[in-house]
């Protein structure tokens, strides 16, 4: 028989449903890899035991009673430790919020214990979402290897089975680094489409909050419980929240997906990647789609317009904290944040304008091509061992690994426009990698239904990491 | 027998209506009052007599046609030289522009010419609506007097008789407080209102475009022309533009008014101005208005948070320009823009946060006192010696009359609000003043009828500046 914590969450969600099994029995499985995999994983910042045992028994009353709320009720769910949870404390990976009780949920958490999920625990990330991870969190693929950031707990705990699906938050790449990395699929949606308010900010005109998962499905039916119009959020949008999963099936037959090489098929592009993502371009043309090759030169300036955006906006929202608590900030986030307060506004709004200009671009390059979605990899690199991804990369391409990480992600965040990564395949070295699909603004649909036609054909999520071949 | 430019623009228009007067003998009496006052007022940049009396009968001919267009047709309006006319030069009082022939229009200036407005003339400004202005336009009222800015050459040919109405430009009070001084209506509108597509950006979150007229009614038929969701501008507001003087004559009884003293009848209001204020208020409290009284500390923050606004946009927008052609500004935008380089982005970003901050404090007060307006001078002072506007005052209060001047209009720019400027009273020294009305977001109409039924009372406009008394 499969393992419990082998269903992917809509599977698991069909059984909770048919009355087969049980959230406690879901609740106790991830809690048993949380056993197994986390003394050397270390995916978690707290693990809610006892909450998410009651949580999960009082859902199965509720669905006992025929009063099942909908495909999240039971499901346990992890959240990543820079989003407000309401009395656990939340602290953002820093000494800076140590302790921290939130008095209330981020919308996106109420809005998901609305829908009836379990929250299991606090997934651990990188300081703030912008400094470092200390005891590092593994990649259950290769203890020695990074599993990607900032959402680092969130990867870690959904692929070692410790968790059915996780929130992680986005500003430059940070749900769909960890989700190519992590063999998992990720969504970062159009800007607006999920509330940020009770997501500590990172850079606010960029930050977006997600879903990770192991299937296609479940992140759409995660996405669908995160998601929609919040008063309390002035950057949430006023879009209606359709059924992402009303034409997953419909297939791409007829569809106009763009390429663009010269950006995305770079020299850094490492050979296995390159030769998996085009065979995912032309599977796609096989079944149907059309695929228009694009240009778009607008993309060499979205490096330097993200990290001058980021460094302006996280430096302010940090610059009364870290001139009372400099000594508690680890040093990679404080040397950012310092060096962020000398960012000269000109600087910022040249930048702003910037990514103005490239997603007047991108918006344009979609309409005139008529396109339904873009495609290329989620990263050039499938990942870097732990201690090197500040040096320069081990195959000589003269980029670090956490640069050459977000070199293909940056994009969808200064457009707002929703991307998805999506496994293609695990190199020699047994390191998985995805593909990114880039949507219409608010047509996470439709690049759902285009992921989900891929992945019927190519079942990656059931390759087990190495941590986990013996649960 | 009234001299035709002693009538207010809606009186002109109605009489152009009635077939009583012609288009082009309203742009000839201009152009007479243009011969006289230019000499010593200096309020064109540019005059178009050719081309206003081409478009004049243009004008007439449609109206004899029975084809009048609307209240506007036929109606001399001078233009702010910061606003591009297609064809006609546009230098923004600047050398850094001289010679520019814009190939389009502004929007709001092709709307007033859809409207069928014959357009007179080029209107002075301070350099890029910021610098200096040399040599100076001079206050019809006392042409030693600083006729106020940056909408300098606006106020000055409305006063003069030589314009029926003018488009001014207001980031921190630039329509308002030359309508205050020239004894003008004068109106920022809500942002959003009135596109600025074609208008020389000095701080774009900040800039508007709007009318200065005599008469309250004129007023409101002039943004009436300008008004409207313009595609070109991404700040445009798809809001309709409704009949402004629908309920122009409906009075203020049952009308709730808010009156904040703190802050605007600080001690540096002087007593003339103050006592007059003061008037208006019991007025409209015998008319039936109900005054409320209300606290708004959020003021305290206006001034620096608009002064880091409007130095980190302007620096931005002049960045490329000032490293090309610094030699061709005048010293004092210069210094400005050159000292804006330095302002650090996380400054810039709080100081949109305190504006948030105070937006959000400005309209909880219109909500919570249900409040259809408030109420205060347009400036502290009346204005000041055109030697002495950058010296301590003359009457001794610790500030600049520039600062002074701006000290009540900055916060309607900040919050986005509509305000306008009227006359109410001249002080012992001959000067005119006027007090302001902000209304809620796009209730324009509300703060219009507010003002007319004071004016229909007290029709200061019929009162003559020093330099036309003898026209």
């Amino acid at each position: 028989m499969t393992e419990l914590t082998d269903l992917s969450l809509s599977e698991a969600s069909d059984l909770l449903g048919a009355g087969e099994i049980s959230s406690l029995e879901l609740v106790e499985a991830n809690l048993r890899a949380i056993d197994k995999t986390e003394p050397v994983v270390q995916a978690y910042a707290k693990v809610l035991a006892d909450e998410a045992r009651a949580a999960a028994k009082r859902a199965d009353a509720e669905i006992a009673a025929g009063d099942r709320r909908g495909p999240l009720h039971g499901i346990p769910i992890g959240i990543k430790d820079n989003i407000y949870t309401k009395g656990i404390v939340t602290e953002s990976g820093s000494q800076v919020m140590a302790g921290f009780l939130p008095d209330h949920d981020a919308t996106c958490v109420a809005n998901l214990k609305q829908a009836g999920a379990v929250i299991i625990g606090k997934l651990r990330c990188h300081e703030f979402a912008l400094g470092s991870n200390e005891p590092p969190t593994r990649s259950p693929w290769n203890l020695d290897c990074y599993p990607g950031g900032s959402s680092i707990g969130s990867g870690a705990a959904v692929t070692s089975r410790s968790s059915f699906g996780a929130l992680g938050t986005d500003t430059g790449g940070s749900i769909r680094v960890p989700s190519s990395i992590n063999n998992l699929v990720g969504m970062k949606a159009s800007f607006g489409r999920v509330s940020i308010y009770g997501v500590v900010p990172v850079a606010w005109s960029l930050d977006h909050v997600g879903p990770m998962t192991r299937k296609v499905r479940d992140n759409a039916l995660l996405l669908a419980g995160m998601a929609g119009p919040d008063p309390k959020d002035p950057t949430s949008a006023k879009q209606p929240v359709p059924d992402f999963c009303a034409a997953l099936e419909a297939g791409v037959a007829g569809l106009r997906i763009g390429v663009e090489r010269d950006y995305f098929f770079y020299d850094g592009l490492q050979d296995e990647i390159r030769a998996s993502v085009e065979a995912v371009i032309a599977e796609y043309q096989q079944l149907g789609a059309e695929i228009i090759e694009i240009s778009l030169p607008e993309l060499e300036i979205t490096q330097d317009a993200l990290f001058t955006i980021v460094l302006a906006e996280c430096s302010t929202y940090h610059r009364k904290l870290i001139r009372q608590h400099s000594e508690k900030y680890d040093p990679a986030s404080r040397v950012m944040l310092q060096l962020g307060q000398l960012v000269p506004a000109n600087h910022y709004l040249a930048a702003q304008q910037a990514r103005s200009l490239y997603r007047t671009a991108i918006n344009n390059a979609f309409c005139e091509q008529r396109l339904d979605a873009m495609l290329w990899p989620t990263m050039p690199i499938a990942t870097a061992p732990l201690d090197q991804i500040f040096e320069f990369r081990a195959d000589g391409y003269p980029e670090t690994p956490v640069s050459s990480m977000c070199h293909h992600t940056f994009n969808a965040n200064l457009a707002g426009l929703p991307a998805l990564s999506v496994p293609c395949g695990i190199t020699s070295d047994g390191l998985p990698f995805g593909f990114q699909l880039t949507g219409r603004a608010f047509d996470e649909a439709m690049i759902y239904r285009i992921a989900y036609a891929y992945e019927r054909e190519h079942d990656w999520h059931r390759r087990k990491a190495e941590v986990i071949e013996d649960l």
